[in-house]
């Protein structure tokens, strides 16, 4: 069984105890970024994995969901950002960089500006990750999405005027929780590995939540944000799928699949033993 | 395996080829009334049946949903009425009359009188069955709801000046369909009879949906419903369970379990084999 996770620190509440060996997981875990992620189980190169709610819904037939586990916010995310020198209502016709890293997020900010916005935005990908942001400073633009711990560091920065985060913005305009990943094995892996693979997860998951400041002390070392900052980070992200998490997952995802965006689908779940 | 079926109208397009014997369902078919079903199921007397959303989240742990089959409206429902001589934002204090048939329906109402209306409403419990209609003229209210046959009935009797179809009402306020009922297995029941049951559902509804014709004269034959109305009725009902219907399921689901008269959960689905 072969597993895969991202490095970032969202995940660290996920994968923390596995990492230390207080839990075990019966199977190979595999690092990469969300968008290798998602290839890689797409194209049966993992058999389970963390991946974007997006790239579920793209390979929804091939895919299974593992119950109560996925990333959320429900409110603000911290680390999905459009910062801006125009009100949002004002970026018609403006320079937006957008990530590269992150398809969800963009769907999302897309979503935002045609429904809670109404504005129709003209985006231009670039690259935003942390070793990017001074060539960022040097090009011209209006607004940027940036994710993840690059989000926190051009934040603190202080040069927009408008800082919109997305999972609050969200959150304002349908009062739901943001789903940003869930996991899913593919369909033909044996069900019992993929149940034990699971139980690992939420055993894991288990001793995180009791033990976020450890994990923001490890995410300050493994980054250059704060340790407070990465403690209220991790407060703020929220790790299962309750009826209001699932209200809000498949509402972005019906909304996306009224657009065209992704074919509209349903979900499936892997089932109880 | 024991699969329950409400012999209502609502439910001619899901089990209509199998009550033909066109589709051999691997099951004894148990037929009841909604609460009948859903207390069967609860209890153990039925391995599998059709049951109302809020039935299944009361007892969700000993449940799974069968994928993509489900009762809903996406708009008008025309079978859950409130009839009314108010208009309902002046419904506070008045005498409202529910049908003790669904508590779907009334827990619905609530929602809406609550979060759209903005009125708390004093909900009387009435019986408000076909045969109750006589009685009911004769009971002093100000509205009424009514489901099934009855709403269908009264509507067509024009004593109300206010119609509010609680589908299109939750459609307007949320932009969603609203899930009346789901399928769904009890978790101990052998996999592999509910899977089949489960494609006996699914190649029956593909049926039924093609031959709405017959179910509608059928319909029309069983109740005292003029035929055009029932083929109305049964053009506006939706049996799959897509990403919108699922937004509109756990955005009702939300609702209860944020004021309590649920538990929180999520929902598990009997996984592919």
């Amino acid at each position: 069984m072969r597993l895969g996770r991202i490095g970032y620190v969202n995940c660290y509440p996920i994968y923390g105890a596995i990492d230390r060996g207080i839990v075990v997981a019966p199977a190979t875990l595999v690092t990469g970024t969300p968008n290798e992620l998602n290839d890689r189980l797409a194209d049966g190169r993992l058999d389970a994995s963390v991946i974007s709610a997006v790239a579920y819904a793209q390979h929804a037939d091939q895919l299974e969901l593992l119950p109560d586990l996925a990333i959320s916010s429900d409110g603000p995310v911290r680390s999905v950002l459009l910062l801006s020198r125009r009100a949002p209502q004002e970026l018609a016709g403006a320079r937006v960089l957008v990530s590269a890293s992150s398809r969800t997020s963009v769907l999302l900010l897309e979503e935002l500006a045609l429904g809670r916005w109404g504005v129709k935005l003209d985006l231009t990908p670039a690259p935003t990750e942390p070793g990017d942001l001074a060539r960022l400073a040097a090009t011209e633009h209006d607004a940027v999405l940036v994710i993840g711990d690059a989000a926190l560091l051009l934040r603190a920065q202080g040069n927009y005027q408008h800082v919109l985060d997305l999972g609050e913005e969200w959150k304002r305009w349908t009062g739901l929780p943001f789903v940003f990943a869930v996991w899913a094995a593919r369909r033909g892996v044996d069900r019992s590995a993929v149940r034990d693979v699971h139980r690992a997860l939420l055993a894991s998951r288990k001793w995180g939540l009791a033990n976020l400041p450890v994990l923001a002390e490890q995410a300050a070392r493994a980054t250059d944000v704060d340790q407070g900052d990465c403690a209220e980070y991790l407060a703020g992200l929220d790790y299962s799928l309750s009826y209001r998490h699932l209200a809000g997952l498949t509402d972005f995802l019906r909304r996306l699949a009224g657009r065209g965006v992704i074919p509209d689908g349903t979900l499936s779940f892997v089932g109880a033993a």
